[in-house]
Order: structure tokens, then sequence, then C-alpha cells
């Protein structure tokens, strides 16, 4: 694996799953990997489970990490070619990502979307230019439109929770004070597609995810119906994709409760965190012994650990 | 030890301060016990002798520190029960408790009282969250009513200086510009009435600290009767606790000064840092020979290590 | 070497660049001097290259590193001698610096001009504090006036690219949208005058540096003129030195372009980072092969570490 932006990086998903599940019996097996090493983690936005998680993971394979916020630590950065730096803007993204790449052996990006001009997130601009000026891998910790790391943990979660071969998976839109961006649903719709599962999204009129990550995939309005028989409920919100970035309804019908899960096949909640309790999830779903939204937690440290030894066994 | 939030929790306080004095000759001797393993530090406040002799004893003791300034690198945090979650709080305690826990084997956290309800922050809302929800032990770095790793600190350099059996002790407020928690007083009279001295509490009119915890102490107001043949003079304002939160007197007498030193047994002057100089205590006092002020953020290293130890042992 | 404040603490400048590329092929090789120890990094300002380029050194060293961004993670300092502490200053930098060497084995401070006041801003108030009342050795990660890690890093990468024994050696000012301190400037003119080169230092009216500094260098006004035949030409502004702090000119013209190195002996660009594209240099110039931009910010590594070995090497 040279980078770690998307799902698609990963060519054997299911064998990647097996090897997280492995390594997590023995996860200080390949610190000799990291050593001497060092992994940079670049926050454009707050973050608890993506700093801790990778700060765990580069730990158990030896890496020493350098987090830093870049929005008060580091210098404004310029994105544009051919830019006249004369504004407020006191680096260009080419030396940032050149120069971070002379003291860090990986550099692990977070930079969520604006949510203001559809074009404009899924350029993907810091990302990308980290991409294309650094000399390093680079992993994605949270972008405008992907947060793989989350899905591959919540992929490791569902193997281990799974009862049947082919088990129902249902991503369910749940409603939000705020508009959300919609990385964890396109990276965990991408993940399903990889798995062996009957996948249904449902979310309300006008919530419908970009057409091409969905593709393929059933997609109803109709919550109840989703529910039924479902071994896996995803719970998620998201803002319009079609009116970008917008709040169309906080409908409290599509709240995750007991009565909705009373539909469902016994199945087990997942949620990527943080999450609003008595908004997106009733108490008494999110406090059952039917929640896995911990275990998910948990496996961001494995995910995170599979994908920093696929890159140093690349870079060997 | 399972968790450390208060003095209360050390049961053999004698032979703990025996260990700490034993395990300052030998500070790396035990740094197998945190081997694998992380603390995360979480402040909701500033730190500068907690954040960094905390991370001095966690490398002798072989931990890796995670560090989290929770107010502008983590999510708000939402504490109520039941709470419907709809405003700027995007996580609830519960879930950041229990994640936090799944990336750290010990939390530590300091959060001060906003000195605005009695009641409000003797609840510990935080404080007691953590330790509801999370599945590791708990450090108090410095909570609303205790800041037991100073407290022991101190323990730690009263043993180192005292020259006899039953030392007087002196607790004495001193004027402050602006008003002050409680938890160092308090941890500093529970410490006291653990240990062989005569201890004497002055403040003025109106700054007796809770009587439930000074309860047995002498508490007088002539500052000068109470420094009469002191062998230690601890420094400390705090705001009022009956008239909450309020300063009710700024009066410069209380000042420690020589003319007041003078009249002790050659008193050691202790403060925990940070003291405002010239207005807490007079600069030729604070530069004596006498001030052992450095030696005990020296010990807050050796406090949190002796914490450490039993914590990680009682683990095992 | 006890401090490093400047270049005038390097007795053997020579020796030490030997010392440095040697040091670069086998990087790990002094990580036994810096076990159980630990370098605490202050900054007062933003960082990227010196904080990360410092922590990798300090990993190579076998350093623990304790990062802290004064302004918002610790107490605001009083610096006045006899200061009656009632404003917003917590705490005094005596019981800092000497807190601080409790817990770290070398001070490591970042701190720039405020470019308000010239006397203000030469009496380095923090950076003399600390050594002042510091116990360990200080390092300087870039005061008002001085920023030697930076020099000793381009005195490395010169010496890596020189191809002569006696090179001509070119600082031009360049323009700039806001006033910028001298502190590069000021030690890549003392590092010049320690190595083996023909040195003009180019500027306009009005910008000439502190006299005492450049005392003995060529000095002149026609930019053309001096970068004839230079085998490097170091990029950098400044605001004006007489006119302290204030932007008499950004003249156009004194940008590094194509049509100015053309003028050279096929000149190695070098500028220290961050540097405004289109406004101090010339995209074709930072962009060719000719530019060793991301040479120097390597050698920052190097630079940073053989001062620490100097340092450790000499408090055995």
């Amino acid at each position: 694996m040279k980078n770690f932006i998307s799902i698609d990086d990963i060519s054997d998903f299911n064998s990647l799953i097996d090897e997280s599940i492995s390594i997590k019996k023995n996860p200080f097996k390949y610190s000799h990997l990291g050593e001497k090493k060092a992994i940079g983690l670049i926050f454009f936005n707050k973050s608890l489970r993506t700093r801790l998680s990778m700060q765990k993971a580069a730990e158990m394979i030896g890496l020493k990490c350098f987090v830093m916020n870049f929005n008060n630590e580091g210098w404004n950065l310029e994105f544009e070619n051919n830019a006249i730096m004369s504004t407020d803007k006191a680096e260009h993204i080419k030396e940032a990502a050149m120069v971070l790449s002379q003291y860090c052996d990986i550099i692990a990006i977070r930079k969520f979307p604006d949510l203001q001009n559809k074009d404009e997130d899924e350029s993907e601009k810091i990302l990308n230019s980290f991409i294309k000026y650094a000399e390093v891998p680079i992993i994605n910790l949270e972008s405008s439109i992907a947060h793989p790391l989350q899905a591959l943990a919540d992929a490791i979660t569902i193997r281990e929770h799974k009862k049947n071969v082919k088990p129902k998976i249902v991503l369910s839109w749940a409603p939000h004070p705020n508009p959300l961006p919609h990385a964890v649903a396109n990276s965990f719709v991408k993940m399903v597609k990889r798995i062996d599962a009957e996948f249904v999204i449902t979310n309300p009129v006008g919530y419908n995810l970009n057409s091409k990550i969905t593709d393929g995939v059933t997609v109803t309005h109709d919550q109840n119906q989703a529910f039924k028989n479902a071994d896996f409920i995803y719970a998620k919100n998201w803002s319009s994709y079609d009116k970008y970035g917008q709040v169309i309804t906080k409908d409290k019908n599509w709240m995750i409760d007991n009565d909705l899960m009373s539909k469902t096949n016994d199945a087990y909640f997942m949620h990527c965190l943080p999450v609003r309790r008595n908004f997106v999830v009733a108490d008494d779903v999110l406090d059952s012994g039917k929640s896995i939204v911990i275990k998910q937690a948990q496996n961001r440290i494995y995910s995170s650990l599979v994908v920093l030894k696929r890159i140093l066994e690349n870079e060997k």
C-alpha cells in the first residue's frame, strides 16, 4: 500500500480484515517496522478517536508520533498554483508538504469539508496537495468525502459480530441539529460493497448520497421497511448532497429508537461517534447490549495499525 | 490503588511517602510497569507543573503519554443524563470516557471549578463522570475540590526537610488579586492530618475553608500568633468558601514577608506555584534559602511516579 | 557547549560542520546520549520546521520531547524584577524557568520580536531570563535577533553543495507584504563570517542590518551587481532596522526571479522557509533544480542533532 486515502486503496479487502483481526491478538508483533521512523498527524479539525487511536497504533508499531494542530501551530497555507502570496498565507502547500516529508516517514491528515461548495470540497484541495507534493505515504484521517479508517474499523467490527455469512446491513440516516459531512457514510458504503452482505441505505427524500458512490445499492425512503430483518443498523447523519450542505429536515421519526430496532433481526447498533443522544439515537438503544459503538472505537486502533503495517512493509 | 482522586485514596499514607523517597533514588527502576501501556492527560485548564511532571513520571515508568487539551482539540461534552443533545455539545461524557478507555490504560484529568456555584463545583461533574463511565483508573490532576498530587508532593518535601518528629506546620491564607479555588488548600489539610505534625490554619474572617475538611484542625484569624514557632509556612490564597468564590479582602498585611517569617522557628516557606510575587509573598522570602517551592515542584515528579506505580501494580 | 543561543556559541565552527555531516550518515549513533533525559520545547510563536526537526533530532539522540505552546497552555509570565504581580501575569519567569529545569534536561525556546521597540526586542527578555534562571542548558529556537539553528543548517547545506573552496555567497533582501524580524539574516551573516567565502549583502536603501553584526561585510544597494558570479543566493526579507520594524518598500524589482539568477554563476537558491511565492521569489526559481530550500529544511534535523549532541556530551 502506498497511500491510504480511500477504501479503494485496498486491493484485497477481506484478507485485510483477516489480517486486522490477527494483528489484534498480538498488536506489538510488528513494533520493529516503525523503528527509527515517525508519523506526522496533521489536524485541521478537532479529533478525539482518530487522534488517540492513531497515536496508540503508532506506539504499537514502533513509530514516533508528531502531532500538529495546523490551524494554530502552523502557518496559513496557500494552495493555488502561480499565486502571488501577498495575503495572510505565509507558506505554500508545496513547501509544507515537502518539508514535512523530511521529518516524517508517513503524513496523516484530517481536513473536513466546509460544506459551502460541493466542487471545492470534492476537489480535496489539502489532501490532494499533500499527495501531490509530499515524498512520503499519506493517510487520510477524514477528508471531505472519505473516512476510510473508520470504515475499515467498522468492517472489523461487523466481522467480529456477524452471525451469518451474509448479514443484512442497513445504513440509516438519522436527524442532527447541524449540517454534517458525507465522508463517514461514503466510506461505509464503499466498504460494505466489498464484503458479503445484503445492503440497504435508508434516508429521507432529498438526502440521497452521491449516486456515483451508492451505485448498485438499494436506497429506500421507507426506514421501517429497511429495518426489517436487519442484522446491523449503522446510524449516521449527513446533510443533503443535492442541496449541498443543507439541513432539509430534522424529522424526529428518523431517530433510531427501540421501536425501530424492534423491527430488526435483533440487530446490532453501530455509529462512528461522536453521537448526539436522543437526537440521532435514543438512550435505550445506545445503552443496550446490542450497541457496539465502543467496539467500533476500539477497532479504530486496529484499522490504523493494519494500514500502518501495510504502508511500512511497502516502504521497505 | 484503583483511582487517585483524593488523599483519602491512600490507605497507608506514611509508607507511601517512604516509597516515594525510595523511588526518587532510582526513578527508572519500575520502567517495565508501563510497558506497552499509555496514559491520557486530559486538560480542561492550563497547566505547567502538572503537565510536565506527569509526562516525566510517565516516561520514568515506561508509559506513553497522550496529551489532549480538550477545550480546543476535543468535542464539547454533554454531562446530563437523558439530555436531548441539540445544542453545541457534540459528545456525551459517557461515550468520551468509554472511548478514551480503549486507547488509554490510565486517564488523568484536570478541571478547575468555575467558582460560580458551590453545589455545581462540588458535584465534580467531569471528574465523577469519568470515574463512573471510564473502564480504566482515573487520576485527578486538580479538580474543583482536590489536588492530591500536589499535596503528596508537599508531604514528600516536608518529610525531606523536617528537623523534628512533629513539626509545626502552618497553612496561611495570603492575598491574591483574583478569586482562586480551594483544591490545593483542601488537599493540603487532608494530607497534614495524615502525618505527625502540629497543624494550624490561619486566614482572615470569612475565609474559613469547608469545615468538613478542616474538622479537628485549629483555625485562627491571628496570623502573627499562628506563625509562632512554625517549622513550615505553607502560603496559599483561596476565595471565600462561605461567600462562595468571592474575594472579600486583599489585605496586604496577610502577604508573607520577612517580618512575618521572623516570628517562626526559622521556618521553611512553601507554595504550590504559580505564585504572585509581592502580592502573595515578598521577593525576599521567596528568594531566601528557606524557600523550598522548587523542591516541591521537583517532588511533583515523584508523587506522580508513586501513584502511577501503585495503579499499574494494582492492574497487573 | 553549555547553551546554544547564537552562532558565537560555537568555538570550532568548521569542525562542527564536519561533525554534522558525519552524524547525518548515522543519525541514531548517539541515541544513548539522551537516554532517560528530556527536552522541553517552549513555543511562544508558531513553528513547523523548527518544531518537527527538533522533535526528530530529539528522537534520534534518545531524548523525550515535551512540547508546550506556552501562550495557550501555560501561565502568563511576569519578567520584571520586584514586580507586584497584581495583573494578568500569574507566574514569574524565575519560577517558571526553575520549575521547567526540574522536568527538562534541556530547554529550547522560540520567541519572536514584536518589532515595536528595538531596545525591548534586543533585550531578549524571555530568552535571557531563561538563561539567567534555568538550571539546565538553553537552546534558541529563534529569538528576536538570532536563529542559529537555521544558520547552522544553512552552513551544512552550503558545505554539501559548494563547488569551489571559496564560493561567492550573496544575502539578498527580497520584498514581503509584512514586517519581518532580522533573526535569520543576522545569524546567516554571523555564520558566513565563520566559513571560507566571498560574502556580499544586498538590500535597498534603508534596509541595512545592524552594523555591529554586518561589520566588515560588503553591503551594496545594487542587487544586479551583487548577484554577479554568485554561487549561492540566500533570499530573505527583513523589515527596516533603522526605522525599526517598518516596511519602507515592497519594490518588486527586488523579487528573486530567473532574470536576476541569470546574472549569477549558476547559483543555488536558498531560503529558510516559509516563503511567499511570487513575492519573495518567482515560482520558476523556487521550482528549479538549483533551489535547495528543501535540503536546508532537511538539514535542520542535523543542525539540531549536532547541537543536542554537543550539549549532552558537555553535561556528562
